[in-house]
């Protein structure tokens, strides 16, 4: 059997209700459709965060009559678990619900957790991987990165005239980018694990390094702030109010930053925190993404976005992809990923 | 009468029409559409240039009987002409053939040539402008520009990294942007009337300023080539072989350059020599457009596409629009225009 249209439409509304659940969490965001013999959508359920129930779970739950779910098929954005963890193994339940189908997007890289599509044919359950595999790992890429290589996804952003300049020569900024891009930055923010600023940049910009609506409100996911450097930084400053805490780490070891990351659990970091700090993580090929903000304006002067990362020949530049052209208001969004990053990469075992 | 759906069509085909005229012309390119009572296609025409037919009589001429104008309606992407030059003017033909109704884009901003809706309207033919203007414009928009204000409309182009470099520490810049990007500035090149560079360009690069296809050959038409600077231009420069002759402009005067090439004709100045210069232009405001063509590469480094344009704080920025973002192979173009510039307006007699 063949993915049906239907079905690509079913993993379409899973992925959007995966979007439901923290971004932001130990666990991945998933979502599950349940589809009768027609093909009609009778159950939906999406993972909340750890500790709560998985997705295909939650959506068996949400049957109005169990025995609906003979015969089903359960479209699903991640593998079903084959893992005892806080909950039982996804698989199992699909089983013993007496699922008859299961389509899903990703494969689940977990060491101990993957398996599940093994599980599920060798109960006699016809499974069908890879449908919308794309756009569903785009949707959980930070954990997929911190799955498969043991270390945090890093997304390197900045803002910037259309000539790489961040300030006017005397160091002003403010308003570069519109309110558009600002809400965007501050909505990925909440999505990331960490956010990373140098101290140059706390001194001089004092930022509260949190994620904030369009009326100054913290929302309600918060990243973690770290502050890197070995300068000293007054502790009225206003990140020393932020909401989720404080790191600092006064090294510019960055590859044991990151590793000091992936031990707290975070998924993704995000560098925002001003050109020496982003170009070190670029020259240290730890950048997994780049976010590139740029307005309709031209500056010129000394005060580019980027300063220097070891590039001394053409022949030695990191090529990147474009992967999003956005327009913002009155700015673009250029999403670029590294065609190669310097991550080392380290199996970890998961649970 | 509105505009019915088949004249935004015609229309659209008119604009289609008017592209396989000479871009770098003195006269627009124009395109023509008639259409019978029913709203169909019955004849198309197009200008081919100075002292050929204009659009409208094209299309009379096209149509298998003459007396199938009688009762039409006329689909033109600019107004039609009230001016006996080198052909009769355009609304008389109309009226003569018996032409019922005319719809067209963009008002004809000539002294001389324009008022052919009225006179048209007083020999009782139905006039409709504006449909589909801004289309119509974008593609006559130098010749606009050189008719409203008397100078040339200047394009400044650079290719750069995502962080605004032109080149790589050393001075290595092959290649940033690819194949499709540089494809595409030839194309702009071929529809400009002059090429400028700066004598620092000439002297490093030595290039030849041809617009040329894919496989190295030279395009039909060519811009002018122009050197702007006080350096001296070794004679055995690749650029003196340029098919288009090469003027020698051996001042900074800007606006004087601009003037100089209003006086000879071209509509459309395409400024693509080196940082430098591309620097100056912005710099006194004489930049209508700029076309950044972004590569998926970060290089960092002192090598800025553009150097100093005398923005020294951020209220002192010329805000611009962008006008297209488009994907070219792997790169980006980001075409902006400002909001204001300081050409200087000059009310000039057309012939």
């Amino acid at each position: 059997m063949t993915t049906q249209r239907h079905e690509a439409d079913a993993m379409r509304r899973a992925i959007a209700l995966s979007r439901r659940g923290p971004a932001n969490g130990a666990n991945p965001r998933v979502g599950c459709v349940i589809l009768d013999a027609a093909g009609r959508v009778i159950a939906e359920g999406w993972h909340r965060g750890r500790g709560t129930a998985h997705a295909e779970v939650a959506a068996l739950s949400a049957l109005p009559d169990r025995s609906l779910a003979l015969g089903s098929t359960a479209v699903v954005t991640l593998e079903p678990c084959n893992h005892t963890g806080a909950t039982g193994p996804c698989s199992e339940a699909l089983i013993d619900a007496g699922v008859g189908r299961v389509v899903y997007a990703v494969a689940d890289p977990g060491v101990s957790s993957s398996g599940g599509a093994e599980r599920l044919r060798t109960a006699g359950v016809d499974v069908e991987a890879g449908v919308l595999g794309d756009e569903a790992e785009e949707n959980i890429r930070p954990w997929l990165t911190t799955m498969r290589r043991g270390t945090p996804f890093v997304t390197v952003k900045w803002a910037s005239s259309l000539d790489g300049r961040a300030a006017a020569a005397d160091g002003t900024s403010r308003w570069i980018t519109g309110p558009c891009a600002r809400a965007d930055v501050h909505r990925r923010r909440s999505e990331a694990g960490a956010i990373v600023a140098g101290t140059g940049t706390v001194l001089a910009d004092d930022p509260s390094l949190t994620a904030r609506d369009s009326e100054g409100r913290e929302l309600s996911e918060q990243p973690m702030p770290v502050i890197v450097g070995r300068r000293s930084v007054p502790r009225d400053s206003r990140v020393f109010a932020h909401p989720a805490g404080v790191i600092e780490y006064p090294s510019h070891d960055l590859p044991g930053l990151v590793q000091m990351l992936a031990e707290r659990d975070v998924r993704h970091v995000f560098v925002e925190g001003g050109p020496t700090l982003a170009s070190a993580f670029l020259a240290a090929g730890l950048a997994d993404e780049v976010l590139v903000y740029i307005a309709p304006t031209v500056l010129g002067g000394p005060m580019t976005a980027i300063t220097e990362i070891g590039v001394r020949t053409i022949s030695e530049q990191a090529r990147m992809r474009f992967d999003h052209v956005d327009r913002l208001g009155d700015d673009v969004l250029l999403v670029a990923r590294p065609l190669t990053t310097r991550h080392l990469p380290i199996t970890k075992e998961d649970d």
